[in-house]
């Protein structure tokens, strides 16, 4: 499976807002740099939308960033009565014409 | 939320085959040197005879691996039809008298 996008933005750096990239697709890409609260953030407002959401990341420092984000997204929704799982999967992904692998968690209600 | 158990000892480290702890609580410990396929593997024995499991990791290393390994018992236990997800939070874990932060990945089936 191959994904040309690149991961050029991540969600969640510095005091921005946290950017979604694709609004069909709503795929959030999470750097090392991306706080998670921020992520965790933008997670809940597509779960509230869409249903599920895809959040994509390169590397330990932005899966750890990422994974807690996901952690921090349930304590949000539960609140709200949404309970969410994830489903972690590998997806190669393009920067700068070179194929990186990604992990891909889709986050789902249960 | 606070486990007293030490992660002294880590799940799919070297050549040994992967050990677990307790049987009753059936957590796999996941550290930076754990390989992710040796884990995935314990995940799915756990899976199939538990129907579910828990991983924890400390650090971003580890819960790389730990994410890693879940994405790859995904793929051995879909074989099977078997359709797992992972529920990501938050927990205390006591490491020398240390109060560290881990990662703990529940594992159910959907």
């Amino acid at each position: 499976m191959s994904n040309a996008q690149p991961l050029e933005r991540a969600v969640g750096e510095g005091n921005a807002a946290p950017a979604r990239q694709q609004r069909s697709a709503e795929v959030l890409k999470v750097s090392t740099r991306s706080r998670p609260s921020a992520v965790a953030g933008a997670i809940a407002g597509v779960m509230r939308e869409n249903g599920s959401a895809e959040v994509q990341s390169i590397g330990a420092g932005a899966t750890n960033q990422a994974i807690k984000a996901v952690a921090i997204a349930r304590a949000y929704l539960s609140e709200e009565g949404i309970d969410i799982v994830c489903i972690p999967s590998f997806i190669d992904v393009a920067i700068d014409d070179e194929e990186r692998t990604a992990i891909r968690l889709l986050i789902e209600r249960r």
